[in-house]
């Protein structure tokens, strides 16, 4: 299965305390994926997801634009290129400091993906 | 733990049937991630992956350059953006056929992590 990840719709995230975020379900059990899920996330200048922790893990590769991740009681930097692991249980939050679309792929394990 | 990937040193993948390829291991057991791991590919002008199969599947997005990927008997053209899902047991091989690197991430579950 080959696919441009623009055939894959953007949803809003309505997640209480997100803004000006939308995520692309580019791999899941949709396609057979059992695992672990592969999603895009893009967000507006301004936008973020809520600071929240979850009992599964993130592994993290940013695409394009410029953020800052709050994990770990840190701010990191993101940018083109970075990579991020984020543990389970651990309080983090995405945020897009920058002026363009900061665009990141976040995968979780099959137990972060509940209903899909 | 958030990096630069070019932090990760880039190992040269010697499998049989491989030329020209190079691995690094981004995230891993090494990093407490025990569910699957992130691991970006360089494929040199020419270079390929042996084409070979394995029971566990492939999360793959194509971050630059131009590619081949031969999978499910059928040719499926890379390029920045595309995303690929390869089935458990499926046969499959990569190869650049660009003038310039081709760089992918491609992520495996746990059980195709032996040794690492």
């Amino acid at each position: 299965m080959v696919f441009e990840y623009s055939r894959v719709e953007a949803e809003e995230v309505t997640e209480e305390g997100a803004r000006g975020v939308r995520v692309r379900w580019l791999i899941d059990r949709r396609l057979g994926a059992e695992n672990f899920a592969m999603r895009m996330f893009e967000f507006q200048p301004g936008g973020h997801t809520a600071l929240h922790r979850h009992p599964w893990e993130h592994e993290v590769y940013v695409l394009e634009g410029r953020g800052v991740l709050l994990s770990g009681g840190e701010r990191h930097e993101l940018r083109e290129g970075v990579v991020a692991y984020v543990p389970p249980n651990e309080p983090h939050q995405f945020r897009n400091v920058g002026s363009s679309t900061l665009r990141i792929l976040c995968l979780i394990p099959a137990a972060g993906c509940a209903g899909r």
